[in-house]
C-alpha cells in the first residue's frame, strides 16, 4: 500500500471521570486509526472540577500501561492541568486534536461551566489546538457507548479533513436512548438552563453540620434550537463553544448608560 | 432623619483568596453604608479554582466574628460553593448585589476563565444576581487597596441605582499604579492573551518526580479595547462577561460546512 506523505495526526485524549472510567476507553476505541493517539487524564474523578488549575501543589504524572498500544499518563491534578502538562511535558508537537470524555454524565446548557470534560477542551483551545468534549447523559458506567463511539469517530474525522478553527471547541451531548431511536446531530446554541440548588444539612457524629450538594435542573428555555430541546428530541446535540466570555451586548448598553468619557 | 420606604438592598461579599484576605476586608469597608453586607467566603486560598463546585464530599459552613457588625460565614468549599450555599441556606431573600473580591492578583483576559473570584460573580449571575469581581494586579497582600475601594464604591452606587440586567457580570481589574496616575474607567472586551506553560519538574527525597505549574503571560491581542491594554494605560479596566459560552460564528460555519439536514 502507498503510504501517505501526509504526517500522522496526533490526537490527545483526556476526560474528567479518570482514566480507569469506561467512558475514556470507548473514546480511545471510536478514533483507533485516525491517528496517533496519547492519553493524558487524571488518576482520579475530577468530575465539577470546571476550569480548576493546581496553584498551590505540585502535581504528578506516571506512565499506564492500561490501553494495548497506546501512550497514556495518570496525572494527579484537574483536567486543564492535564492538558496542561501535556502540552508542556509530553507531546513532541502541538496535537491536531483534543478529544475529551465519554463523560458519564449531561455536559449540556449551564453544565459546561462546570465541567471538568468541557473545561479540558476549552483549555486545548486556548493552546491553538481545535478540541471536542463528549459526554452521554447516561450516568451508568456500564451504559452502551455503541452510539457516543460511532458519532465520535464520524466527527474526528470530519474535524481531521476540516479542522475549521484553530480556537474551535465544540461540546457534544449524546441522549441517552438505544441507537434506533437517535435522529442524528443538530448544531445548536447552549440552552438557559440552571440547577435550582437544595443543600442537604446532616450532623456528624460530633453534632456538627455539614451540607451536601443537590439539584433540581430546571430549563428557562423554550427555544427549539438549544441543545436541551435536541437531547429531548433524540438528536446528538453540537455546541461551538468560545473562551472569550465578553458580553457585547451589554458592553455597548453600559457604555451607552454610564457615558464615561 | 426620613426613613426611606425602599427597603435596604443585600450586598453578598465573597472572594478566592479566603476570608481572611486584605482584599475582602477592604471590598467591605468600599461598599459600608450601601446596604446589609452578607459575607460567605472560603475559609482558606481557592485561587485558581475555577468554577470548580464540590460533589464527592461535603461542606463545612460556620459563623465568624471578624468584621464589626457584619454578618459572616466561612465555608469549607470553592467561591462557587459559597454562592450556592449562600443562597440556598444563608440568605431569606435574593440579594441585589454580589460582589467578589477584591483579588490579589490579575483577573484580566483568559485568567477570567481560571478565576474563583470571577466564577462567584459568574455562579451570582446565573442565580440571577447582578454580579461583580473586583481584582488588583498589585499581588501584594500589604499592597494599598485605596483606589480599588474608591472605584468599588463608585460602581456599587451605579449599580444600586441601575442594576442594568440580572445577569449582569463585570470584571472589574485595578492597575498596580498610584492613585494619582489612574486615568478612568473604560468598558473593555476580554484580550486574547494567554499564559505559555513552563512546568518546573523538582525530585522528591525519593528520588520521584513532581511538577509546579508556572507559565509566561503572552498577550497576542493589539486591540486598544481590551482590559489588557486599559491596565497598561493606567486605567481600570471593566469587562462585561457572560455565561452563555456559545460561539455563534462558529455555529453558522458549522451549518454551512457539515450540512446536516
Amino acid at each position: 500500500m502507498a503510504k501517505s506523505n501526509k504526517r500522522e495526526p496526533v490526537i490527545l485524549i483526556t476526560n474528567d471521570d479518570g482514566i480507569t472510567a469506561p467512558g475514556i476507553k470507548a473514546l480511545i476505541d471510536a478514533v483507533k486509526g485516525l491517528g496517533k493517539i496519547v492519553v493524558v487524564a487524571p488518576d482520579k474523578p475530577q468530575s465539577g472540577m470546571g476550569h480548576a488549575i493546581t496553584i498551590g501543589n505540585p502535581l504528578r504524572l506516571h506512565p499506564v500501561h492500561i490501553f494495548e498500544g497506546i501512550e497514556a499518563w495518570q496525572c494527579s491534578g484537574t483536567p486543564v492541568d492535564c492538558v496542561k502538562l501535556a502540552v508542556d511535558k509530553i507531546l513532541r508537537r502541538k496535537p491536531d486534536l483534543c478529544l475529551s470524555g465519554i463523560n458519564h454524565g449531561a455536559n449540556h446548557s449551564i453544565n459546561v461551566i462546570y465541567s471538568g470534560t468541557m473545561s479540558a477542551a476549552v483549555e486545548a483551545a486556548i493552546e491553538s489546538i481545535p478540541s471536542v468534549g463528549f459526554s452521554s447523559l447516561d450516568y451508568d458506567h456500564e451504559a452502551d457507548l455503541s452510539v457516543p463511539k460511532k458519532y465520535a469517530r464520524i466527527i474526528v474525522q470530519n474535524l481531521l479533513k476540516n479542522p475549521i478553527n484553530k480556537h474551535l471547541i465544540l461540546n457534544v451531548n449524546f441522549p441517552a436512548v438505544i441507537g434506533a431511536k437517535i435522529k442524528g446531530m443538530k448544531i445548536c446554541r447552549q440552552a438557559y438552563a440552571k440547577y435550582e440548588e437544595d443543600f442537604v444539612a446532616r450532623e456528624d457524629p460530633n453534632g456538627r453540620k455539614y451540607y451536601w450538594l443537590t439539584g433540581k435542573f430546571v430549563n428557562f428555555d423554550k427555544g427549539k434550537d438549544t441543545d436541551v430541546w435536541a437531547l429531548e428530541n433524540d438528536y446528538v446535540s453540537v455546541v461551538p463553544v468560545q473562551f472569550d466570555l465578553t458580553n457585547f451586548v451589554i458592553k455597548a448598553l453600559i457604555e451607552e448608560t454610564w457615558k464615561l468619557k
